[in-house]
């Protein structure tokens, strides 16, 4: 693990580059206004770990009145439950024999959830279970619209579920329904419609599973693009969010229906960088490239700054174009707004947290790297 | 630091997935092409830590004949310094008083050497070496087509290192002549007339060294799209070749003189993948994604699979798209080829060495996340 940019106490201007920021003050509005849409709406709040990798925040999501935490991987449910997190559920299919029994493991002292989409990941599942004397809760997969895992909805989905909950070792809880793909689409109609048929897709398993003497308790999915839609979809028992807590560049993009960009979340999370070179009047280089924030959603925004842009990223550094003046001068800090906050957090070992020009906190990413 | 996917003596079967893994017999091909054209030619070989951050790949590397090391990060000179190297050129400015008096301690007992493109640059180096009792190479950063930093060739770049020899603690050592944007073009010609207008800026500063009675003694440059450039152009005495270790898949789309890709390095870095869904026939999941693999270079080839395409990629998933068969079945192994090997390699701890199926060593990935 790298030695951490800065301490508490510090202020922020000796806070060593390039370093990812938290702005306590934004990250708390993003907390408390997620948390306020979940208590008024009536629906569960299960932020998503992968976005931010790191317990301190966890804990602080659930603090605010979340049910626990969903994970993308067994390292990421590992440092969850060890940084004080007993409700995780894995929203992926696990089907490794070493990575299934680390997970039971987990599940004898937390209550531990994942998917399954096939017979196999039933039996694997199933085996573990049993073998470390735990069980786990049970979602099974549907396909709304995502084009990635997920069993056909309706019938085939109530023949898996009857699967599970025929199987030692494994609660069926009920389904997990995620489109990704319409988190991000920009238009607000174009998000409300793809919701509108994962919700009928998920209406349609509920009559199969019903069929069957099943009851989905559970059904999990939505994200920060789309969980409004979800939650007035009536069939959503649980939301996913993840990236509302930090925001990048994309999704601030996302338009409302009036075809407004009016993003309800604040910018929290930026890659704070430094001007090492100024080759040329309105032109610098930053000293934050591909290694500290990733750009396959795009570059980076400058914060602040709306007159400066990064015009190119490679491994070490960021091209920025704009008017001469102090901003461009060297030695000046700036801060970059990541294009995709979930790869880019996971470049970093800390998160430090600033509140009024002073860090209040710094953060271990204890799961950075944690992708088995 | 996740734990290590594999051990050594293991089938490469037994590695948990994904996970990051070398072809040794590819690997050395690499080393022992580039070592034999570097011998022939009479040009030094410092390859480009930043590609591996490994420095059991750089020692390997030194082995079969390189001068020592570049590196883009005082983290990553601490790193290879650690790890055994004695001689590392940091190809950045670095203006951090906090980086440059780490730089100057490691000064104390290896070689090292950094760049400068400003007085501030000269006075900050000085400033920090003569603290620390050591001594650095400097090597004037000249722009000769990248865009990024350096100072322009000709009268200002003398001037500089005018400058640099005057300074106490520094040693004018030569010149940095590296056009980024070269390595990318894919046409021979287009990458060899690139190559001609930055020789044109390089002998246009030694004429302007000479007029101050000074002397590159070092002129360095050139990577794995256009080391045989820089090499026939007479100037360069130093190659900085980082990628040809490694190979990623847009290196491997360059052409040669006759249009043709005919790349004279192989692939030997893969992510090695597992296939975790099949939700439709000709249609595959498997459990590596951006947190594994950087795509914004594209996204990654499938080695022994032309005719699978990776047609998406998400946090922690490829979606794998082609003929239906045992390739695309659950639980099948594929190994990746990264669209970018440097960024790639920095998601990672551990470098898996493999040879005709076994694991022959797990090298740790020394400096991952070493940006500061």
């Amino acid at each position: 693990m790298t030695p951490a940019p800065a301490r508490v106490g510090d202020s922020v201007d000796a806070i060593d580059t390039p370093a990812l920021v938290v702005d306590l003050t934004a990250f708390e509005h993003n907390l408390a206004r997620m948390a306020a849409f979940a208590a008024e709406a009536g629906i569960g709040l299960r932020p998503h770990a992968k976005t931010h990798r790191c317990p301190a925040v966890a804990l602080r999501q659930v603090a605010a009145g979340a049910l626990g935490q969903c994970v993308q991987t067994v390292g990421e449910a590992e440092a969850m439950v060890a940084g004080g997190i007993g409700d995780v559920i894995c929203t992926n299919q696990i089907l490794g024999p070493s990575k299934l029994d680390r997970l039971a493991r987990l599940a004898r002292t937390a209550r531990i959830g994942l998917l399954v989409d096939s017979q196999e990941g039933v039996e694997r599942a199933s085996q573990a279970a049993v073998a470390a004397g735990a069980e786990f809760d049970i979602l099974v997969e549907i396909e709304v619209g995502m084009g990635r895992c997920g069993v056909a909805p309706g019938r085939p989905a109530a023949a898996l579920a009857r699967r599970v909950a025929d199987a030692a070792g494994l609660r069926f809880r009920g389904l997990q329904a995620y489109n990704g793909r319409a988190q991000h689409i920009r238009s607000a109609t174009g998000r409300r419609d793809a919701v509108a048929r994962a919700a009928q897709a998920v209406r349609e398993t509920q009559a199969a599973l019903a069929a069957e003497g099943l009851t989905a308790a559970v059904i999990g999915g939505a994200g920060t693009g789309t969980f409004r839609h979800e939650s007035a979809a009536g069939c959503w028992t649980e939301i996913q969010v993840g990236s509302y807590v930090f925001m990048d560049r994309e999704y601030a993009e996302l338009e409302d229906e009036s075809g407004r960009r009016a993003p309800e979340f604040q910018h929290s999370l930026f890659v704070l960088a430094e001007i090492i070179s100024t080759p040329s009047p309105g032109r610098a280089i930053a000293n934050a490239g591909l290694k500290v924030l990733t750009t396959e959603q795009g570059r980076p925004l400058v914060f602040d700054h709306p007159d400066i842009e990064v015009t190119g990223v490679s491994d070490e550094h960021a091209v920025l174009t704009g008017p001469s003046g102090a901003a461009l001068a060297l030695g000046q800090r700036l801060r970059l707004i990541p294009g995709h906050c979930d790869p880019t957090v996971n470049l970093h070992d800390w998160i430090v947290a600033v509140r009024e020009g002073r860090v209040e906190e710094v953060w271990p990413v204890a799961a950075r790297g944690a992708s088995r």
